[in-house]
């Protein structure tokens, strides 16, 4: 009798049933470690399909292969598609790059930055000056900029122990560059590769130009990392020398694509949604396994694993494969919308678009009261060696999601390998570990299980 | 006052000095993620001496280098060696195996196991039957097992998030499965791969025959994961098929080898000795990059970091690169010898063994007094994403070692994908992530300064 008060005491104090809880994740954990179909669909999605660059032939096998696949699971009440026009920009033949000393020339590996303009048919050759900062630009100013190209080759910073911070700290050379070196008169923009290792792999990502006008928009790439400190020593050797760069990428009209979901009815509250999903397009270089492939099968095995412990959610969950994450958000401003138009009540958004790594816990996006609840579920996933939850991003396709009261999430895996790959043309099914991705999923599931059963 | 009163109840509650030792850790991660050696170190460990096999050209090279290492590093006061006799076992021509059915054969990947007899020179060729554990061989006895090979293929078991648990309980088959076979009459053991992912690397590792009379000895070897999925599904649709493997490994005498190791002497208390190593051998199919050059090098950087950091510890450290961990542990054994002998006082013992992957903790030998200890100091390696101290398993060559009062402790990293490479020819330079080995450096030093700074 002891005991069970005790026992009771403990769960009225934590606001959960410690044991039967435990059970369930352990069951999660142990149906995604063993009985999963998320590597096998993951190796689909990379190996016979391929990149999902918006309005790519890629991107529209992707759509039909993931209705295909939550139609055929059995997992959901309701699959079905959400129209959404997405831009299309085509990398046009591959890019090409020298330095050139004294007529000779040194190519270095470089690929056109997302959204990027082309250089003329006979590339642009300019002088070539090296900064480290838009601060630095600026501060060079027109007088020393005009009519060059612009080397940003700031790396990223080693000494973060979080992967991303160093990607946020240095990418805005990636973001912003062309924009700003355009307003000094450069001719092109070169930016470092948003990568820890020194490698041959340019990586590509989005730049933006702004309210810059079409005529003064100046073509930009990234360069590899290895390519990016070859480059830097022979600027010091010689400052003046040439750099020549030709792309032929270009943006075609919007396209028609999908948001592809798959609902499970709440068999309580069906009018309280809960919302998983990853992004389904992909940069054009590989297949896109980690970015963000891994989160389009980590969250279709959410459902496949309700499926398989016959757990019926509460709420609605629903699992979303979002299109156009990577240049230009339209999948996500598009579930949003429809969202608002149908009065829809979200209570949590999950996303997982940080790689298909071995997973560390959440960023949370949520109020004290929410944030309390979720950090006294940590004695749950303290077996699965899931500590860390933190206040922080859920996920860009579910960021402007708005709702009476809303909770948003961000697995987080662990950061380290991530941007060895990010964007790049190694970002294939081989950098990815089969259970790595599994634990990814079987912990997504775990917080959803808990979001769904307690609340917010 | 009021707040000073308030710190000093905090320092004296939890017996350390939060905000300097919050400082001194910050210092020692960024000198690892920022001015570390040891990713150098495996790349010339791993690419230009390759694989380290006690008593082969590779080990007796890796022993000179790590001795230069330290000496040239100015990070020791003292440098010197441990000489100590080590088996020499040889692999000889690679093995061939292949499955035997009406007439044809489907060559299947094996490598012999290490210390394991070799083949007559035409190989052995019989019947196979598979089991799946050394009890089910015992079941069936000699009347089922007598000339025939045993093919044991229980796989590890996904289910376990820790892989070491997986990898602890599928082991006896690799390690004894030869040695019991041998009782009810086989003629060899193929035993599948200890490893998680389906591919065609065949994994080394020892085996012993235990008293098992010279004679009686049979053959044995790891045959690929892939390997053993299509031998079982042959047997399954034809029991009686034969196998075929030839293998020519020898034992030669044993040789002499050496422990390397390298000391700064303790500024206060240097009779007091911590000791942090790695093994320096390795299996031969690869350049053992994870397995355990990664602690080797993560072993020296200790050293390293304090030296960056002007870092004058109060004991004496001793950092040991082992010899001959994988095929007979005498390196480990004669350390400990030697410290007895010279009654020595070892207050502290760890072992970086499990590869060089993201670091998540320690397993700790300790009592509780101790192990209480550094539970408090959790909070202090948070920031790194550090979080799980168990009690548990210090190090193979730290095992023995015995003192008035000492603690052990064995690094933790991230344990999903070792086996992927665990003593298979892909344990190359190319799986190990810069950072994360960096991050192993960083937080065995994190400890070590600990425990240097408040004793145990």
């Amino acid at each position: 009798m002891k005991r069970i008060t005790l026992l009771s005491i403990l769960v009225s104090s934590l606001g959960f049933s410690q044991t039967s809880d435990e059970e369930q994740l352990k069951a999660i954990y142990n149906q995604a470690l063993t009985n999963s179909k998320c590597y096998a669909q993951l190796e689909y999605l990379s190996n016979s399909i391929g990149h999902r660059l918006s309005g790519s032939i890629g991107a529209e096998k992707a759509v039909k292969y993931t209705k295909q696949q939550m139609e055929e699971s059995g997992a959901f009440d309701k699959v079905y598609l959400q129209e959404v026009m997405v831009p299309k920009w085509v990398r046009g033949e591959k890019e090409e790059a020298y330095i050139k000393i004294k007529g000779k020339k040194i190519q270095v590996p470089i690929c056109a930055l997302g959204g990027s303009i082309a250089t003329s048919k006979s590339g642009v050759t300019a002088e070539i000056i090296e900064v480290q900062s838009l601060k630095e630009l600026e501060q060079l100013g027109a007088e020393k900029i005009k009519g060059k190209i612009v080397f940003f080759n700031r790396p990223m910073n080693p000494a973060n122990v979080e992967a991303f911070h160093s990607y946020r700290d240095a990418g805005d050379q990636r973001r912003s560059g062309a924009k700003e070196a355009s307003k000094y008169g450069a001719v092109g923009a070169i930016v470092r590769s948003l990568n820890f290792r020194l490698d041959d792999f340019p990586h590509a990502g989005g730049t933006s130009y702004g309210d810059i006008p079409k005529e003064q928009r100046i073509p930009t790439a990234a360069i590899s990392t290895n390519g990016a400190e070859i480059l830097s020593k022979q600027l010091k050797q010689n400052p003046n020398l040439t750099f020549y760069f030709k792309q032929s990428c270009y943006q075609e009209s919007d396209v028609l694509s999908f948001n592809v979901i798959g609902e499970i009815t709440g068999t309580v509250t069906p009018e309280n949604i809960i919302v998983v999903g990853g992004h389904l397009d992909s940069w054009d270089l590989a297949d896109g396994s980690h970015d963000d492939g891994a989160g389009c099968v980590q969250s279709l095995e959410v459902a496949n694993v309700f499926k398989n412990l016959s757990y019926k959610p509460k709420n609605t969950i629903r699992v979303v494969m979002f299109m156009n994450e990577e240049n230009g958000g339209r999948g996500g401003d598009k579930y949003q919308e429809l969202s608002l138009k149908n009065n829809e009540n979200h209570i949590f958004a999950m996303e997982s678009d940080s790689g298909g790594f071995t997973p560390r816990g959440f960023s949370l996006e949520a109020d004290d009261t929410s944030f309390n609840k979720i950090q006294d579920w940590k004695t749950l996933f303290e077996p699965y060696l899931i500590h860390s939850f933190i206040k922080g991003h859920g996920g860009s396709d579910i960021q402007d999601l708005t709702s009476k009261r809303i909770v948003k999430a961000g697995l987080r895996p662990d950061s380290q390998r991530y941007f060895d790959y990010h964007h790049a043309a190694n970002d294939k099914f081989d950098a990815v570990n089969k259970r790595e991705l599994e634990l990814g999923a079987a912990t997504m599931t775990s917080l959803i299980y808990l979001i769904d059963k307690y609340g917010i």
